[in-house]
């Protein structure tokens, strides 16, 4: 059933949602959170927006335009009438597409700043029928794969543009050649942790185009203290754009 | 001027240290801890092992043989001296000699596992000169660089066996890149942070020779809590071997 909601803590931000096909994530707000905006940037795209969560948190941080893809008509019309609903049409547009035909549109070389939260899971994890179909695609590579995403991001952006995910730690490695094999440069890497005394669950990577070597591993992000009570930080994160 | 130490907590190891050339470091330790000893292991080889920490740490947690590689006769002199004292050299054997031609020696496909605190800076770095000698060597790659340890590595290990070494989080594209290249496959990871709001300044990787793609990174070590006191889990690893 879809719901208007509160995005956690974001003041002057609501959301339509339907926990049926789709509700925002955590990680869409740590990455929305995570990525680089500078100054000079001018043009934003957040690819997979879902029902664009990431584009509106991102409208906090940054009076820049921002265009969100979304592949899924239901999901596009929910994150158009969001955008509308906090009165955001002139700052951010949701476009219904594909994003390798997006990618192959005349916004070639175009992005300053990037950002996805992708498909975790390859098809042939176990979990892939257990969804809906508008959870397995943005959940499971059905629709893009980590190797086309990378081709996507890099016709993309501009150069120097930042590359900006959300995803799992299991797949860092084949993340990381991704990136190199498409000339966007790892640059910043945070971990989240669930507590300090446990795994890494969620991995932020931010890569720029033709960017020099160098990388930097930022603060780790702790959720919970080990009674269980939830960190400082996170609660922080949950409420405020930094 | 040279010392007889406690290796910090650790009971029943005392080692030679001499302040002007070289004496142990935590990264050392945090190694010793972090590489994975399995039952069926046989032999264990430490690369660059100084004055023979690591090695003295590892026979703590096994009965296995254990070779220490040391290239500058002063601290293998001293390596060899601290396992006579701890009664250990039917245990531990150190051998003078450069890593490079010890991987062309006889123990091609030896060992089990191999683990190396390896020189963290390019030879061109700014605090090149700064150094002693022993210092030089052990800090810069002089003698032996990243993709040369690699190589080296690749060639000692059996099937299967793993290889964990200490390093810059700046320099981890590069060390992944070369496991990679030399089909030791990385397996975990495990980032240092100084405390929970800054960025890692150590990290510590192991990979397995022809091992299959899935990483795990490993819960974060915190050094101190934000009041500047130690931490639980530092305090730990300083006095027990795990």
């Amino acid at each position: 059933m879809e719901v208007l909601n509160d995005i956690l803590g974001y003041k002057n931000r609501k959301i339509f949602q339907d926990n049926d096909c789709f509700s925002f994530s955590l990680d869409s707000i740590m990455l929305a959170n995570f990525a680089t905006i500078r100054l000079r940037d001018k043009l934003i795209a957040d690819l997979g927006c879902g029902n664009g969560v990431i584009p509106l948190i991102l409208s906090l941080r940054t009076d820049k335009k921002i265009i969100g893809v979304e592949i899924q008509e239901k999901l596009y019309d929910m994150a158009k009438r969001s955008v509308d609903y906090n009165g955001l049409s002139d700052k951010i547009n949701i476009i219904n597409m594909n994003m390798k035909d997006f990618a192959n549109s005349n916004f070639f070389d175009s992005f300053d700043l990037i950002t996805c939260n992708p498909p975790y899971f390859k098809v042939n994890d176990k979990n892939y029928f257990n969804d809906s179909y508008e959870k397995m695609v943005a959940r499971h590579e059905v629709e893009i794969n980590l190797a086309d995403l990378l081709v996507c991001a890099k016709k993309l952006l501009k150069n120097n543009g930042n590359f900006a995910i959300v995803h799992r730690p299991e797949r860092l490695m084949e993340i990381l050649l991704e990136f190199r094999k498409n000339s966007i440069e790892p640059k910043r890497i945070q971990f989240v942790y669930e507590k300090v005394s446990k795994g890494s669950t969620l991995v932020l990577i931010e890569g720029q185009k033709n960017g020099n070597e160098g990388l930097k591993i930022e603060n780790p992000i702790i959720m919970y203290n080990e009674d269980g009570t939830i960190t400082k930080d996170y609660a922080l994160l949950q409420e405020e754009v930094r």
